[in-house]
């Protein structure tokens, strides 16, 4: 997979036996040389320990390693979390031979279960070991919980003849929603890129992608995505223009990844655009596109494949936002449903159910007040994310 | 039934024919003599066309029939469908000899179909042919949608010798949170009490009972809750003491449905009562509460029978409610899984499964930072829920 490899980054995932399962579970990120990093975590009230970790760390504005592990969560560990987290990452330096403070952490599983911080060091090595430039997909596979797939990407830019890459992993599944980062997405570059540039970079493609999708509306204690840019590729992103083509290769990047997620869903069986427009404010009309993409009513008439429009009419009217019944409109991709308040009748309700059979389709409400509008990628709310989540630790 | 018997009132219930499988979908109450009445609505900004004629029509204070129907919503019908509830109640006006403006309606169903409005005028003779003081039964399988049990309540208060009933039917099973009335509920009395003190009491009630359930987080269209009061046990409700004592019954009587109602959630196999306290505020406890009991992680883990604490913290942090998680107490019932931020370990994890097994317990969270407290009723979100939703209209 050339795809995926990024100059001057290694990777490495293996089964360090943290999951009972003997699935992969420990990943490793490396720069061959220090790279600028930028990152954006979980606003959660409760934050796991390596979170913690890494908002102290990120500061310098410089990092060369994230060690990531999934199987447990290292959240709500209390003393021995944050120790554990330090222990794990000052083994990496060691064995890496670089800077305990250039190691960032990341972890996703369970919540509130003792960390097993041996069984981590002591693979730790063995890991290292594994570390190759065409090894991103197995740390993919390392950092899934209910994920069934891996998600990965990459994209390519070029000046002058020469080009830079963006390469990344993420994972998904459940515990999201649209305020949040993602659970996990670790993204590296060998563009040459200055930290402060970096960070506006990360920023805006989170805002654009992970922070655009919602899953089940919980959000993680561990939410983490870290971009590095260690510049190995000699090509400098300083113009205006150069900081426009980053930028779009790393949002059309995060957003593959984010539409990755959503298909990957606990469950999901349909992958649904919704898109508010014709609010009045930018605020009320994410509002609107938040409380439908969360009514339960809503999702599981998607996931049984019925045009259940007032349901989505429901859930509008109970967003708190100004909005007048008769003038809404709605539709099923380009079937309407609804003109100005009234039902378009048998005819419209026949046409949408064959829409909804689709596995993708959009929902657009347009509530005729303004010029504002929101987008978010949501699902279905199925029987199997019951059975996924009902089951998860046992 | 006795019990459900209320002076001077009778009620009925038959099948209309608006329900494809011919179950009771149409019911009248009626007070032999005008009535004082109070009523609550719903918030939605949606609302079904006899929300808005009734909110008219309460203004006046008295009201002699509320006339009900299950297994369509008219809302979302236009101006079609205030015809159409203002035609029917004009029909059982007709029929029973009092003036239009007395006569209230409710309905409960699917939003956005046409309503069958000649189908339950022509019932309407029939209907008022069935009323009889001993029919309440039959009243509260009327307004049943996927409620699969009736949901029906008696309270009995006396002064000097003379007693005062309260009766009421609710229905309930889904779309139903915590800011917002019940789905449907009729009460009636034959207490002599002013409209005023009539409508005080109605709110108090409904804010310690319908207000601090919920199901799935959704919010109707349709959501009413009616009380009338005739006057005819003689027993005047005027004094602090008999204001306090009505008060009292009314309250206790709403809460009695409000947990008949949860218990009968649709998909539901547990009930919960969850208390949040050690809150800054109210609003701060009740919030907290609220995103916990909205959590689908934190509801699917209850169905699995999972003492996942862990998502229980989880959503609390993301309530947007300052608090700090190494103060943190958490119990199931009475055993307690987390002190000051830190897991009680596995031998409470072992007993908190034994509570877990129960078909209804508690989840008592302590944020320690301060003296208020808040309690809503809500339940596990199941299979079944989805197999409900998924098939609502087919």
């Amino acid at each position: 997979m050339t795809l995926l490899t990024c100059k001057g980054f290694r990777a490495g995932g293996i089964a360090a036996g943290i999951k009972k399962n003997g699935n992969p579970d420990l990943g490793l990120l490396v720069s061959d040389h220090p790279a600028c990093v930028a990152a954006v975590f979980t606003t959660n009230k409760v934050q796991a320990a390596p979170v913690l970790l890494d908002r102290e760390r990120v500061k310098s504005g410089m990092a060369q390693a994230i060690i990531a592990n999934s199987g447990n969560a290292n959240c709500y560990t209390g003393k021995a979390g944050m120790d554990a987290a330090v222990a794990v990452t000052a083994a990496v330096a060691k064995t890496l031979n670089i800077p305990e403070d250039q190691v960032l952490a990341a972890s996703t599983g369970v919540i509130g279960a003792p960390f097993p911080t041996s069984t981590l060091i002591s693979a730790i090595p063995r890991l290292a070991d594994a570390l190759n430039e065409n090894s991103m997909m197995d740390l993919a596979h390392a950092i899934m919980t209910t994920d069934t797939r891996p998600k990965v990407g990459a994209r390519e830019g070029a000046f002058g003849g020469m080009s830079y890459r963006i390469v990344a992993v993420a994972k998904g599944a459940g515990m999201i929603r649209p305020d949040m980062a993602t659970m996990l997405c670790f993204a590296c570059t060998d563009a040459d890129i200055a930290t402060d540039d970096l960070n506006r970079a990360l920023k805006h493609a989170v805002d654009v992608s992970f922070n655009r999708i919602t899953i089940d509306g919980d959000t993680s204690t561990n939410d983490t995505a870290i971009l590095m840019a260690n510049g190995a590729s000699g090509v400098k992103i300083e113009t205006p223009a150069q900081k426009t083509d980053f930028q779009r290769q790393l949002d059309d990047l995060f957003m593959d990844l984010a539409r990755q997620m959503v298909r990957d869903g606990e469950g999901v069986t349909k992958v649904v655009d919704l898109v508010v427009r014709g609010a009045k404010t930018d605020a009320d009309a994410f509002r609107v596109a938040d409380t439908i993409s969360h009514s339960p009513l809503v999702k599981t008439a998607f996931f049984g494949e019925d045009a259940n429009w007032g349901r989505i009419i429901a859930a509008a009217g109970r967003a708190g936002v100004d909005l007048d019944p008769d003038q809404l409109d709605l539709y099923f991709d380009d079937v309407q449903m609804v003109r100005a308040g009234t039902s378009c009748g048998m005819e419209a309700e026949h046409r949408a159910s064959q829409v909804l059979k689709k596995p993708e389709f959009s929902v657009t409400l347009d509530l005729h007040l303004g010029d504002a509008a929101a987008s978010l990628l949501t699902c279905d709310f199925s029987i199997d994310y019951v059975k996924i989540n009902a089951d998860y630790r046992s």
